[in-house]
Formats: structure tokens, sequence, C-alpha cells
């Protein structure tokens, strides 16, 4: 297709005009206008209008792939088009190649803001293709990588977390069983365990990886496969140490949306969640309840965990009353968290350990780990686990282990937050649920 | 531990003669000179020479977490170390404050070296922590980056590939079975549906992303589960488009691991597999089997693909005949390649496709795809597979897709070849085979 000449990216064409260029991309849109047709061609660095004439452009549908060769010319004034980066040019075709011809669509990829969540679903190697879909995904690219950067920064080391596991006793969601050479292993719920391992090497770890939950539930904020952006930290004076790890880490990731994605953020009509010049607010589980019920009477101050609502409201709060979207809470109930969570000393009925809430939904938890062998062990018994299936996490603090903790970001969850979307589904690529693995299981 | 001062990185002492500092860490190893015990503490950063009075080292013992306050010190001149970063200097312990004890060891970290494979494994948490295993992971992380770096630096999208994925039907190596909310459901052997689909949205896509292979074998170049650097492109002019694209990734890789990890080839040895200054040597599978034949009298010649003996042997003829141990194999039999190779035009029994061998082992596979969706349904069936397990894919192409094709990396593979490593479980953190997850399994 290309051999005779390079093949130029349409945004690069806006330096080129009165020159020959090629271009490449599919039809997204066609205005037929008696001998002349209008083409709206995309690629993936924006859209450019292709003046043709009827002969040349009479068989073309949307979402054919052409090539295209041409002069890059100014548009007559009048017929500029601001909303686009290339809206005072177009291009003259000479030739157009056809690279792949597509099927009739279902829907114009215009609409796909519109289509239900399975229609989106279902189609996704199209609809992935509509500026919605694409800035979706360009913000959690954006994210992800936001994290990798600060956490390397910080001296952390990228590990590769493994996904297969021997053993289902992390407690919490439900897991996956996978058959195993005849055995059974089970898909890892997060990387746990293996991080605070490495801990025991590295010192400062992270990883990108996934983690899988088979909670057997319909919600909007929940996947069965999904991001998870997992730290650990060794050597802390406390964990207020981690906290402040979030901090930067919420931080920085701001700054680079704020940078590369105003596009995308505009599409959505959003700004990014508020977050205080002052260090981000931090109360404690009771202390929000408390607050939840002088507000709207609802009384949750005996409950274990706040609910849904409980964290809107305590969002609401924050925003009134720090200028935040963005909160810390703290000390939840021993009960609530994992066997390797430190107590409070002060106060041991609750624990060391906190959730950043955003805008209405957690996106985080954390909190320091028990780090003495001994204390470990009891607490396996005590959470009703066998510690033989826990030897090999044992071994770490067996053989001496730093004072540390960590915490985990969900990457989905940051960017529902982020873009507002109604369902988490809409935040992964290929979002796997109860009833969905691609266009799977119902069918 | 460290409220009173911050904690310094035993490669910053250096700089911190004659200062006060507090570091932590663990104890490498004690040596008992009567009243005066000399420790090497180990942090993240390097090894540091601790000088305690008896009584206050007397309880310590290897892998003890500790944290010491005191003064650096210039050692007595005959007292350097020149084989350690620190061997200049030596801090004299004021305060030890021990953080975490540690059980007995079963072996020394020093003999990490010369344990048997599965005593290596079944100690990960505490081997991890040697010279040598970090050294191998440390190489992994810059091989994974580098491989990052270079895609974004060449315009590719970095997306998340699911894991769990509704059929087995991509064909090749077995897969794992999962139970999903009382479906069945599989681990992905590799992302190359989802990066196909992706192209059609992005056109660049990689994924850094873990792949599953259920091979009932034991070879040391087989894990279950690994890590997969994976890359698809859109609007090739040719599939040597793809092989240019993989001869930049390993020409960064290898940059980046002389720049960032001297020190960890040195400790094994190495130095890194030749590249030729010239393009690197690339020969089609047949004329390989022909030269091995000429060159060994091995008669492999109707084979349809190389035996890893025969791999072995090319890549002297490479290294003798172009100076490169890295050579491109191309044109695989197309019955030895999955439905969606394209053919060679010219010979369709055979692929545009390639194999990318490094010192004797296949480390890449890569080449172009079929984007007409007829021709690929037509070759779904020829592989006896049902196209409507495949219409999720298929969209992508019944759409329009360009001319694309791609490659994926084993990242424990470039590994395991840049170390000159005997077993590919070395080169992953925590490996998985038919005989081992973590500890489990045999026990």
């Amino acid at each position: 297709m290309l051999k005779n000449m390079p093949r130029t990216l349409i945004e690069q064409t806006i330096n080129q005009i009165g020159q020959k260029v090629q271009v490449a991309g599919w039809i997204n849109s066609k205005r037929d206008h008696g001998q002349m047709v209008f083409i709206d061609l995309r690629d993936k660095s924006g859209i450019l209008q292709i003046v043709a004439g009827k002969n040349q452009a009479q068989d073309l549908r949307e979402e054919d792939v052409v090539c295209v060769q041409g002069q890059i010319k100014n548009r007559p004034p009048q017929m500029e088009n601001p909303d686009i980066q290339t809206g005072k040019i177009e291009l003259e075709a000479e030739k157009i190649t056809v690279l792949s011809k597509a099927a009739t669509l279902p829907f114009a990829l215009k609409d796909v803001p519109s289509l239900s969540l399975p229609v989106l679903l279902d189609f996704r190697p199209l609809t992935l293709r509509s500026e919605r879909v694409k800035a979706i995904l360009t913000i959690q690219e954006v994210v992800i990588d936001s994290f990798r950067q600060t956490m390397k920064r910080l001296g952390f080391f990228e590990f590769q977390a493994p996904a297969i596991v021997p053993t289902a006793t992390e407690g919490g969601a439900e897991v996956f069983k996978i058959d195993y050479y005849g055995h059974n292993a089970y898909l890892a719920q997060s990387p746990q365990m293996y991080k605070q391992i490495m801990v025991g090497a590295f010192e400062r770890v992270f990883t990108v990886t996934k983690a899988y939950r088979a909670e057997p539930s319909y919600t909007t904020r929940h996947l069965s496969e999904y991001v998870s952006l997992d730290a650990e930290m060794g050597f802390i004076d406390s964990w207020e140490d981690l906290m402040a790890v979030c901090e930067i880490v919420i931080r920085d990731m701001w700054s680079a949306l704020e940078q590369k994605c105003p596009k995308e953020l505009s599409l959505f009509g959003v700004t990014l969640p508020i977050l205080s010049n002052n260090p981000l607010p931090k109360i404690k589980m009771r202390q929000a309840q408390e607050i939840i019920f002088q507000r709207t009477g609802r009384d949750n101050r005996n409950e274990p965990d706040l609910t849904p609502e409980d964290e809107k409201e305590i969002c609401l709060w924050s925003k009134e009353n720090y200028h935040s979207d963005i909160i810390f809470i703290t000390h939840y109930p021993r009960s609530k968290r994992p066997f390797y969570t430190q107590e409070d000393p002060s106060d041991p009925q609750y624990t060391l350990s906190f959730d950043i809430l955003c805008a209405g939904l957690e996106i985080t938890t954390g909190g320091q780990r028990i780090n003495d062998y001994q204390r470990l062990l009891q607490n396996i018994k005590e959470w009703g686990n066998t510690p033989n299936d826990f030897r090999f996490y044992l071994q770490a603090f067996q053989y001496g282990m730093p004072p540390e903790g960590g915490f985990a970001f969900g990457a989905e969850r940051l960017v529902k937050q982020i873009l507002q979307l109604e369902n988490l589904r809409e935040a992964n690529a290929f979002p796997r649920d109860m009833g969905r693995i691609d266009n799977r299981l119902n069918g």
C-alpha cells in the first residue's frame, strides 16, 4: 500500500499544506454533494477531510480502511471547521486505495455514547473505535503509567506477581478455581502475599497486575478481573508514611491527566475530582459514621464498615469542609481487615489501616502489616486459617522482616471516578463479570 | 524506629564520612573479633561494615533486621575492601535496635548459587534476598521496562489484555480451565486476539501480560505462567516492518542492560549475546535446515519446525558467519502456524512469519496476520474451529482492519539467555510448573 511514499499521520498534515502526502485510516463519515464527495478519514491521531470525485468514492462506506494520496490544501475560509485540529485544511484525493472493506455497521460510531451497556460490550471490537471508548482507555493508560512513574521515582522496584496461587485462603471475596494439572489452584485475589514477600528482598516494591474476584453479584462497582496498582514499602516509620506516598501518587496522577488528557476530560465534560491544596483530610471510620449520623440521621455507628451511601455522604462532607473530593478514612475495625493488618496499639479493636474515597467511591485500601512472625502466626489461627497453607508466605517473616505496609489502587475505579462513568465495566477494555466474557455466557 | 533521624541508604554513606547517620537493613554476616564485632549490614542499595562492641551485638544473627545509629568513619587503610562500594568506610555503632528477629537459617545466603532448584524455589522468600536472585529479577525488570520504553517511543499504545477468556480454541499449547460462575472459562494462552482487536482502534498497541500454558511436561524452557511482551502494528507496508521493530526492541534492550546492569552481568560473568553491527541475519527455516544438514548430517529438512538442537546449531552458524548470536528464522510452514497467519503469496505453503533465536533459544515469534475477513473465516474452518467461537474477534475484521502483524517476546526466555541460566524457572520470581505452585503440589 505505502511502498511508493511514506504514510503521513493526520495530525502532521497541518504542517504539509501544498504538499503531496499519503494518509491512511478508516472512513469515519461520508457526505455526498453531487459530483463531489466529502470523506472524514480517521486515524489514531485525528480526522482529516478528504475531497474526492464521485467516481473515486462511490463504493466507499463507513469503516472501510483506505489509503489516500493527494495534495493538502487550505479549505475555503467559509468551510473551516474550528472543532477539529485539521479544520483549516483538506486533502484533495488523487488516488484512493481500499485496504479493507467493512460490512454494514449495526450502528454509527457517533452513536456509541447512547448505546446500552450490553450492546456497547457485545460490539466491543467495533465500539472501541469510538472517540468515547478510546478516551476512556487513554485515561486508563495515563493512570497506570503515572502510578508506575511515581513508584519508580520513589525507589520502588517493579516485579511481576503471579496470578495462579495455591490456596484460596486470603479470605474476603470469593475466588476462581483452576484445574491445575489435576490439582486445585486459584486465581489471585490480590498480589498481597507476594508483594510482602518481595519487601524482604527489595524493600520497596510495586506491581501492576490483575486481581480476580468471583463475587456472584452484579454491581456497578465490581469486576471479576481488574487491574490492581499494588505497592508495598519496608522500613516505614509509621503507617502515615504509606498515606503520604498515596497522596503523592494521586497528586502526580492528577498532574499527568491535566497535562496529557485535556481533550479526553473535556469530551466527558468533567474536571478532575478536587484535591485540597492542604494535606488530604483524614478521619477515623467511627468519626465518619458519627458525622453521617449528624448529617442524615442514618445511624450506622455500630456497623463494621461504611456503606456505599456512607462513602458518598462523607465525600460530600469532605468537599464542603475541606474542599477535597478525596478523603482518607482510617482505623477500620480489626474484624473487617485481613489477618495481616496491624492493630492500633492505642485501641486494639481498630487497625492501622485506611481507605481512600474519591468522589464517593473507595479507590484505595492500605495499611501497616504485622511484621512479627509469632503475631502473624497467631492471627492466621485466630482468623480460622491453617498456618501450613501460609508456610511459604510466613518464611518471609520467619527470617526477619522490617516494619512495612502497603496499598492498592483499583485502576478501573480511578478511571470511573475521574470520568464519572456510571458503570465500572466501561473503564475496562474487555470487562468480565458474572454474565460476560466478551459476548459469551448468556449467549 | 527512625523517628529521631532520617534513614540513610547504605550507598549514600560514602558521602557522609564523619557524620552521624542512621542505617537499617539485614545482617548479612557477623564476624566476632573478641571485644569487637564486625557486621555486614545489607540494605537494598548495598552492604556496609558496622563495628560494634561485643555487648551490642551478642544476640544478633544473620537476617535479623536492625537499625543502627552511629558515625561513618574511614577504615584503616589496611582494612579497606575494594570489592564493595563502601569498602573504604565503616560505621561505628552507637546504638543498635532490633526491628525483627530471624530464625536460624537453613543455609547461608551466600550459598544460594549452589542450591538445587527445588530448594532454591521452596525457600524462595529467603533465597530472593540473595545477590544472585536479586540480580536475575533486576535484569527482568530492565528487560520489561526497556520493551515498554521502546514501544512507547515508537507510538504504541499500552493496553491491559484480559487473562480470563471464553474459548480454548487458539490451538497449540494446552489451556487451563477455570470454573467461572458455573461456566467453563480458560486462562489466555496469549493476548493475541485482543491485541489484534485493539489495532482496529489504536493502530499500534502493546501489552505486558501473563500467558498461560498447561503443557504437561518438564522442560528447562517452559513455564505454566510467564510474562509475555506483546505488540501488534497496523498499517504495515510489509511484514519486514515487524522485524525492523523487533530489531529496535532488542538493540534498545541491550543498551539499557549495558547501562543499568553492569554489576548484575558481571556477577554472572557474562557478556550480552552478540548483536551484529549489520542488520540481524535472516534466513528461511528450510535454508536453516539445509545448513544444519550440511554441518551436522542431521537431516530434518522435511520437518515442519526446528528442533531445540537445530536452534542451537543455527545460532552457532550465525555467530560464525554473521558475528551475531541473534538470528531471524522466517517462512515457517503454514501447517505449523495459527490460522491467522498470512501466507507467503510467492509460496503459499509457507507463511510471512518469523522466530527470533537468541544464543540457541527461541525468544520471539511474530508475523503478518490475515486482515481479510473472508479469508480469516475460511482459515478458521480449515483449521477445524467453529467460526461462532470467534465471532467477537471476527467483528474487528468484519468492520475494516488494515494490514497488520505483530510479535511477542518471552520475558523469562530473554533473561535466561542474557544470564545464561540453565533453567527458565530461575528467571521468574515465583515460577509455576506441573509440579510447583510456590512450595505446593508435591507436598
